[in-house]
């Protein structure tokens, strides 16, 4: 890439981690000038998104190194598109109705994604999310002009995560494969772009993505519990490690719908909840956890919509199906999702993580904007729909 | 794409039927200029190649269509590779030792690819492959810069295939799936190229190609007989016409070997074989066919080296391996093929298109400058190891 500038991103917690000192190394015996920027934030927000934005339009970088979770990748995506766009405002490129969707006209310069959790995908993506604070939601920039130029995907990095961080970015891989699995079909989306170039980031499932997602979950359903108990179990590690590129490649493409939807007002309200086994100064709903607390409720409540492909992932992640009538589709994948949720010791639902009822009609709030993902449920939705999610996922056992 | 001046290339069958006048239609319709190339021929060799890299350097062309079978595509590659490169001699980009195998410098022009055949997976890869009349074998040009910028994969165009066509391709897409699937691993190649940008187009078989090559068996496995039995089945034509492309994602990065190392010989050295159901004025070996007559003697040979895969191979393919020993899954899965092979009415061996022992020399020594694909071989093979596997092909039933 004939880099002389990097810019390597990364978190306080990675920075003195082998992840890093490797990049680190590697740069410093080729001879390649270097700065680093470690103060990305873990669930990034608006103003840590601008913060490195500021760093990297300082910079004049002409390659971008992002080491870390989807925290630190969508942060170096975000600094790196505002860098190549001096002139644009913040919410120029943010997805409307929050932001003004504008088209990326720009080159971007080159991104190395180095991921060091095996959740986000974000390696294979044109999305970076972040906290928009005012609002109390997330939102993001989606276009493929944000896809990583090149993922390093080395299993050995995943080996320092926690256990829970290795469940629930497991979670959102899991989240990943079920939805764009069960996102409206490419060909059902209406109305039609009047041009190819207005369809969106976001094409719903179609015969690629689902080749992804199923493969995915057969990961999940082999190694996820592995990968949490032992952080030592490389093959376990590796696979989750690979599952999340796989299931990346296939929402990337195909979208993710209510479970994503929701989950960023679950994470955007958060007061109080501390995420075990997590290195941060604030309250956060780490992102699989707010994903995956959902998935009981959303998968009953679209199952009717393609009863078969909800049969399919429920076999797949080890339910016996081989009775069950299509109009059960959705209560046995949701049983075994919360049995796994159980067996992997995740919190009772949204009542466990500082929630109660009264602050549903936020939670609903919250949701609506984040129409560029709920658009692509299977199955039309009110907000008393919502509503009802949200209070269904209260508690999960 | 902005373009000004399309070159669509065709084939002398091809150009009344629908496909192409679905192209010249919508040209004309949005005022851009073009010039139709028809005189591609089906398995095309170094001066067919040649004829139409003429006419491509005359007319300075911005973009090229190519809609046909994996000659017009691979013709089409070529041609925009060479007036790309018009300093270049023929032989410079061909793959080493025929050619030498240069590296390609300067930027192609934009190739959309309209596959109208179900086998190729042409649209899907950087190679172009065609017969090489003096030595009397196929040969080609590797390289990522010839992969199409997009291919449109529409399957209503392969509706028109006769049944052998059918057939044949399809033959094309097994063997990709089952040569990919078993290919040496890509951890295994020796030596390690010193920098990766002297990394083959083919890299072994891996955790991503593996993912496309049993899917693409397991389309394969369900409709390929009802693809060839009934032009009108569109959903097995579509199904075949997906698969076609999935095993070419597949194979175009974890590559081949023998079958199609093998088959270049084959068809190279045809003397009188008039393929059923084709028409051209001149003998030919179809590529699916001159590939999968010799498979049930290569996955016999190559078993061992890993019986896990031919094994699922053969189950995906239909056969039961529930109480089947790991060193019987080499003739378990060439009799699964050679019972394929039967019911879809396929000529019996190398025998019955016109070949004898004593053309083995010749095809031993054709298949020899093929080490591009053959090194692939998960087991090491020498010239007596060739000669035996093309004499055990001489008869399949």
């Amino acid at each position: 890439m004939g880099a002389r500038s990097v810019c390597l991103m990364t978190d306080m917690t990675l920075s003195q981690l082998p992840p890093v000192t490797a990049v680190v190394d590697s740069l410093t015996k080729h001879g390649v000038t270097y700065m680093i920027y470690e103060d990305v934030r873990v669930e990034p927000t608006d103003r840590s998104f601008k913060a490195a934005i500021e760093f990297a339009k300082k910079g004049d970088f002409d390659v971008y190194v992002a080491v870390g979770g989807g925290s630190v990748i969508d942060t170096c995506k975000a600094a790196n598109l505002y860098a190549s766009h001096p002139e644009a405002e913040f919410l120029d490129f943010v997805n409307a109705p929050i932001g003004k969707g504008k088209p990326i006209t720009a080159a971007l310069k080159p991104l190395i994604a180095v991921p060091t959790t095996a959740g986000t995908g974000s390696e294979t993506t044109g999305v970076a999310i972040f906290d928009f604070e005012d609002m109390k939601a997330k939102t993001g920039i989606a276009n493929r002009a944000l896809k990583p130029t090149l993922g390093i995907v080395d299993p050995l990095h995943t080996l320092h995560m926690p256990s829970r961080v290795a469940a629930n970015s497991g979670f959102d891989v899991l989240c990943h494969a079920l939805e764009s699995f069960t996102a409206l079909p490419y060909n059902q989306r209406s109305p039609c772009p009047l041009n190819p170039i207005h369809r969106p980031a976001y094409q719903g499932s179609n015969p690629i993505s689902d080749v992804w997602a199923k493969h995915a979950l057969r990961i999940v359903a082999k190694y996820l519990k592995r990968a949490v108990c032992d952080a030592g179990d490389v093959k376990a590690r590796s696979s989750m490690h690979l599952a999340s590129v796989f299931a990346g490649i296939g929402f990337g493409n195909a979208g993710v719908h209510l479970c994503h939807g929701m989950s960023y007002p679950i994470a955007g309200n958060v007061k109080t909840h501390k995420a075990k086994g997590y290195c941060v100064d604030h309250p956060i709903v780490p992102h699989g956890l707010s994903v995956v607390l959902t998935s009981p409720a959303v998968f009953s409540f679209t199952a009717n919509m393609c009863p078969e492909r909800h049969l399919e992932a429920a076999e797949i992640l080890g339910a016996d199906v081989s009775k069950v009538k299509k109009a059960d589709a959705g209560s046995v994948l949701s049983d075994t999702l919360r049995s796994l949720l159980y067996d992997l010791d995740v919190e009772d639902g949204l009542s466990a993580i500082g929630y109660s009822s009264k602050d549903i009609p936020a939670l609903v709030k919250g949701t609506i904007p984040q129409e560029r993902v709920t658009k692509l449920s299977p199955r039309a939705h009110t907000e008393e729909d919502l509503s009802a999610l949200f209070e269904a996922s209260m508690k999960l056992y």
